[in-house]
């Protein structure tokens, strides 16, 4: 009889790293429910993204909306905040970019879901390296979220099993985590990493997340399949 | 010039306990912002005593969906499970009223609205001495939610202030609850305490939060004002 793979659940946004992470939990062995959220952001073009990744690995999503009232003043959520185009990025600043607690909320999300479905493995693909220094991007806060998620639960208080919160690509580069998933084949061509695309959904190359990005496939030595506008 | 009060979110079922929670947070001269979930819950008339009393104590109320699809095999949720009637509760056992990581959910909701709007104090009516023996409803949870949050969040990382989960139940019996609740103003007829009503909205009298209810006002020496079926 064939063993039934170990379930987990991915939180993929259709970006560059929750897609990566997404390759890495299937390479892994996990059967993957990917979860995408809905929260009104401006680059909502990441849905469709989101969509076509979790096709592609086969697995199962759900797309949870999230009420937008929570996520406020943020340049993501909030269309009077403008995103900060072709700035330096300093990991040690918060940018406007940040949006109040929410992978606190995407992880309990997760984390009810992952309960539900009878998961104790949860992916998120944050990353503390090439980042625009937000805070719950973090080693430590991760550390805390489980160490919460172990005592808030039924499942691992009655010791079924204990929650663990899996950051394959925290301490990578960005170029190291492009030629994890390339290895992994991951077509990025599918994947939206821009904060501020046009209404084609071309990514404009100059917020952070599309600088971030860029630097990777250029020390990566590849070519980003992506459309950028003005190239 | 009129100083203005200090903002907090307190997460309000419309039940006894987070009805009381809600006084007490006015009555430490909050200002106070009320969440509330829909998540498909069986006794979603809890939704209507919730709005009465953000009304009743003149607050802003912000009302929530949650896919209920994350919160699977909870007799709460799910209506081939049945709610346990009579039972003699015991809390060192978790009931299969138990949803998963909602407690979690609820508090990350209330997080990312506390930093959207400015305030520092989330007021949660989780009590553990009366109670279903619900794992997110104990101290040494909160106290590790509360770390996280401070982690989590750029306002705690700049140093703006500090997030701080009031429980200010936590430790009371339920007749001290309810007499906490009546010194206060809290007009009981206005909750809804029952997992299981009819569908008129009248309380069974016999699920773990009925009993839990009836106790309490028993112990106070005061009569319950709501309705129950066959009294």
């Amino acid at each position: 009889m064939k063993r039934a793979l170990k379930k987990a659940v991915i939180l993929l946004s259709g970006g560059l790293d929750s897609t990566t992470t997404l390759a890495i939990a299937k390479s892994r062995g996990f059967d993957c429910f990917a979860l995408t959220f809905r929260y009104g952001q401006r680059h909502s073009i990441e849905q469709k993204s989101a969509k076509k990744i979790a096709k592609f690995f086969g697995g199962k999503q759900l797309v949870v909306d999230v009420n937008p009232a929570v996520f406020q003043h943020s340049a993501l959520t909030d269309k009077s905040i403008k995103v900060p185009m072709g700035r330096k990025i300093d990991s040690s600043k918060i940018p406007v970019t940040y949006v109040p607690a929410r992978n606190t909320l995407f992880l309990s999300y997760a984390l009810a879901l992952a309960e539900s479905i009878g998961a104790f493995d949860i992916f998120i693909g944050v990353n503390s390296t090439d980042y625009s220094g937000y805070p719950d991007c973090r080693p430590e806060y991760i550390k805390a979220y489980e160490k919460m998620a172990n005592l808030a639960t039924a499942a691992s208080v009655q010791k079924k099993g204990k929650y663990k919160i899996h950051t394959p690509i925290i301490k990578m580069t960005k170029s190291q985590i492009i030629k994890t998933g390339v290895k992994l084949g991951v077509n990025y061509s599918l994947t939206h990493s821009c904060y501020n695309p046009d209404k084609k959904g071309i990514a404009c190359g100059k917020c952070d997340s599309c600088q971030l990005r860029l630097k990777g496939f250029a020390e990566a030595k590849l070519k980003d399949p992506v459309k950028y506008a003005n190239k």
